[in-house]
């Protein structure tokens, strides 16, 4: 199974869009939530921002690194896939063009209507190949270089989410004036980040930003709980 | 766009698979490095598990809740594109006729060949446009219900990741001695998930093995080094 998300064309969003809204939703969300947490439990803002910071790093390399293997690994997939695809219109070719008819058949249409297709991809082995890859197995060809940039986006788009929630706790003097300051800078990038996250994702940009802040509060709320609770 | 990752089919890895793999690969990871950053600054291993349990419980709702509202969010961009080809269909079919012929055109196809595909997909609105869901634009019909159990598998994953790494801080007497077993257990960890995970991502068991604890190993050495340098 490809590891990467699956990327779609209406909306022409673009590859380093949908990398910044990945990195930038875990990034905004993840150290806010920690930071908060912490804040539950322990009074010294040196250690908040330690974890923060050390959170930042995990999570931004985790996120990164992880999407550049997952990225590696789906286009080492996608030409092992064409090989085998390859290999069995050259050799079975008859059991693929009983697959590529069937593709046709799910959609209605009958055997006469699908034999010239059939036969007209049967003379074309390269674009039959391509064809098989889209429609009976639904893999992309993925571009050569995306991993590479994709991992840098999305850990810099990481690295910039979590510097929003931590910011307080590096200026603030107490961890709890930090806190409040944390809270609202962060409910206001998520609102916004959430809101132009809705126009690229087609959901209604004001219920794209709301749902954003309450993924947010929802996250760091548990984690004030949990740390408070454990802390007594 | 669609902000799930697209499954594909050859691999019958199952979207529960799929989802155990998302949560354990950040929940095995993210609060592991933190643990171990947190060691490089903070001798008390109760503030390192009030940071991990704040980190697994902001992590899990972040990741358990965003695929949740992002598989709703796809399902309503399925429904409404979906809505969107039906009225295209009804209201301008031969632009939609054009672009059909153009999909298969793409793959070398004369118009003459093209054309018995057309007229029977055009008799058929219902599966036309199915078609035209799939084959155009490249999207797959959700599963209703996935959702839910998507975020809760998601969700559950990443907590049983994260107390791996933070068990030998919760029963060990000093930091060091917990980050010694938690390293240890964790290498062990991500190299077992890892090696199963390329079992089912078509990635060669033992690369995908060495991947994974490479991931976990230098998000957790860059955690240390930050959360020891600032310190300092």
């Amino acid at each position: 199974m490809p590891q990467t998300p699956h990327i779609e064309r209406h909306f022409t969003a673009g590859a380093v869009v949908r990398d910044v809204v990945i990195g930038m939703s875990d990034g905004l969300t993840v150290p806010f939530a920690l930071a908060a947490g912490l804040t539950g439990a322990i009074h010294s803002t040196s250690i908040i921002v330690t974890a923060g910071l050390a959170e930042i790093a995990a999570g931004s390399i985790a996120m990164g690194l992880g999407g550049y293997l997952a990225a590696k690994s789906d286009a080492e997939h996608y030409a092992k896939e064409r090989e085998r695809e390859k290999r069995e219109v050259a050799e079975i070719p008859h059991e693929e063009m009983r697959e590529v008819a069937e593709v046709f058949q799910s959609y209605g249409l009958t055997e006469d209507e699908t034999w010239p297709i059939v036969q007209a991809l049967r003379k074309q082995p390269s674009n039959w190949i391509d064809f098989m890859m889209r429609f009976e197995l639904g893999l992309e060809k993925p571009e050569p270089r995306r991993a590479v940039i994709s991992a840098l986006t999305i850990a810099g788009a990481y690295v910039a989410g979590g510097f929003i929630p931590l910011t307080p706790y590096i200026v603030a003097d107490t961890a709890s004036t930090a806190l409040l300051f944390s809270v609202a800078v962060t409910l206001v990038a998520l609102f916004i980040f959430g809101f132009v996250k809705g126009r690229f994702t087609g959901t209604k940009p004001m219920r794209s930003a709301l749902q954003t802040a309450l993924i947010g509060s929802v996250a760091a709320g548990a984690a004030f709980a949990i740390a408070r609770l454990i802390s007594d």
